[in-house]
């Protein structure tokens, strides 16, 4: 099974997707955008909005302005409060709610699902109560077989994409002929979508990046420059990709649009949660502090400690997720994170160490943390 | 021959360095914050200066006031204007001064070199007479073996290192020991060297960064937004491991942070003269205007017909820095430039192509452009 993602036809007048009846479920900034990307690539779309004034103001109005102020949605695309509406007759069915809303999002859905149709997640995260994958929740949720489930990924700010401003992502099902007809459907002029079999790599890359856009949060709140970002953006892809490649990911999927492109546009945005966080807590704020400040728990700082956990148990080092576990629980100086620090000085390794676990590496890093950190 | 990078024994207290006699010829911002590097990491460092007054000001100020203004270089550091005072008993010479002056400081320099010492450059770019890299004018000049001749590159904006803002870098020989020792001689707190033996890749790294650069900087002249950035550097990424591939190097190093890193930190840099000329030119200024505004040609700017043309006899495919050469060029809007575009729609290819040249690419991506922009 090649898992190297390959790009799709790109039909920029649409024809390829003419009488593709697709809906989208989630009305919020991002699942609006994707759904004038579905329409602009010449789908027949049906957005399900759960409050009926927003579905009346995109379906009448064609605008959402609480989600994308400004923006003008296609005039073509419809939407509605009602599910079973949405979903008739939808052979694509994207889903665009929050991570731990979804099961309870697919258990609705689910008596008016036809059959055959394809479940897509847009949605980022791990489910906190199980720690899996949206794409295992749908799987467990609905007990279909993974030909039918998707996921697509990539450095999508909704906001820029709604705006038309260029970018990519990868379309993903283990099925690489599903992965096809879904990275079609999406595929406007402004908005390229390659495919690849890797599921576990396209998703894993969403999540652990929220990890590092953490670790650059904290160090652009302490002041420092491009230098240290751009050696902890470096540094934290490798230790993404080791994580991965040991959850099973291929790790040229890291180094695409769903691993390195997400990070970067991540770490590089003022609107990331993540980063967000990260930059109140450099600057000296308490966890508890910065969700007060942030009216929400950032969802990277949910997933450190289940992450290294697994990273743990596996015996893979993730040095910059580690120093991030120990500013937040107050172990850490936040100006002592670095790209240069809790790495093991005594002992030679490669820069870049993409998936391959060194035995005894784990327990050499803790013995020099503890050095460090005393 | 592995060229993975593996670090360097960091000592702190700078005694592995103690009586390591080591020389820094040219005092701008980067040679300057070198020879503090050095000189935190425990060196007995000489800086040679052309202009003695800028040699007084270090000597006996500690200050560099013209190129580092408002940093307090250490006690210990010494400089002069006597090259040969500098290079007496120096077991490592590091060159940083501008490109196209290289050869002609070698000459200057060669009376007065010990035979044993080594040279390190610390400069990125080619020379344009000839092309060739650093490294080999340094081989060309002084008529020496490769072994006594190294590099350092990373994400290594001067400024932020002279703050001690934590960093790292790569030093690279073709012999490990030599590439270990020179970067034991520059491993301070802030400042973490890593050693491979991919003198090709490392350099190149420094070189190509700078096309990608420039098509970051057009497209934020545009207006785009982090999407786009970062699927062009994503997809930039790929093309410079392609053709650093294709020149020989290892794109493992492409990954580490003499490639991945540099890149990043030279297309967020605002202070990057790349960007700023990319950001000119995406705002609808001319080559010409942008040169006058500069007063200066951005070093990628010269660097794209000489790479393209690599390119093309080696059969590499390199879309973006296509892209920039067409805009340079006037044949396409600078709002045209994007990760989406000048791809071969019509065959399926890997989203990353690592280093595999692929037989009748160009030509198909030739007859696309054509298409395209007709």
């Amino acid at each position: 099974m090649s898992t190297r993602s390959i790009p799709v036809v790109t039909s920029s007048n649409g024809t390829r997707n003419r009488g593709r009846k697709v809906a989208v479920i989630g009305s919020g900034s991002w699942g609006t955008t994707f759904a004038k990307v579905l329409s602009d690539a010449g789908c027949d779309v049906t957005v399900w909005a759960r409050r009926p004034e927003v579905a009346t103001e995109i379906q009448v109005a064609k605008r959402n302005s609480q989600y994308l102020p400004g923006i003008n949605l296609p005039k073509s695309l419809k939407a509605t409060d009602d599910l079973a509406l949405a979903l008739k007759g939808a052979q694509l069915v994207f889903l665009a709610v929050p991570s731990q809303t979804l099961r309870q999002n697919l258990l609705d859905l689910e008596p008016f699902l036809d059959r055959r149709s394809v479940l897509v997640s847009l949605v980022k995260g791990v489910e906190q109560t199980t720690t899996m994958r949206m794409s295992e929740v749908i799987i467990d949720t609905l007990d279909i077989g993974p030909e039918r489930v998707g996921v697509i990924s990539g450095p999508n700010i909704a906001l820029e994409i709604a705006k038309e401003q260029p970018t990519g992502a990868v379309a993903s099902c283990v099925d690489l002929q599903v992965a096809q007809e879904i990275a079609t459907s999406c595929s406007a002029p402004y908005f390229r979508t390659y495919v690849n079999t890797d599921v576990v790599g396209t998703e894993l890359g969403g999540v652990l990046k929220n990890l590092i856009a953490l670790a650059i949060g904290i160090v652009d709140g302490v002041g420092y420059g491009e230098n240290t970002k751009a050696a902890i953006i470096t540094r934290g892809l490798a230790e993404m990709t080791e994580f991965a490649v040991a959850s099973g990911a291929d790790p040229v999927t890291l180094s695409g649009l769903a691993g390195l492109g997400d990070l970067i546009a991540t770490c590089q945005s003022p609107l990331s949660r993540n980063n967000t966080a990260g930059r109140l807590i450099g600057q000296g704020y308490s966890q508890e502090e910065t969700r007060e400040q942030m009216q929400q728990t950032a969802e990277g700082i949910t997933s450190v400690p289940p992450v290294l956990e697994l990273a743990h148990e596996r015996g893979i080092v993730m040095p910059i997720v580690e120093q991030v576990q120990m500013v937040l629980s107050g172990t850490m100086a936040p100006k002592n994170l670095g790209p240069h620090l809790a790495t093991e000085d005594d002992v030679p390794r490669p820069e870049l160490r993409l998936g391959v676990p060194q035995p005894g590496r784990w327990e050499r890093f803790v013995n020099l943390m503890k050095g460090k950190s005393a």
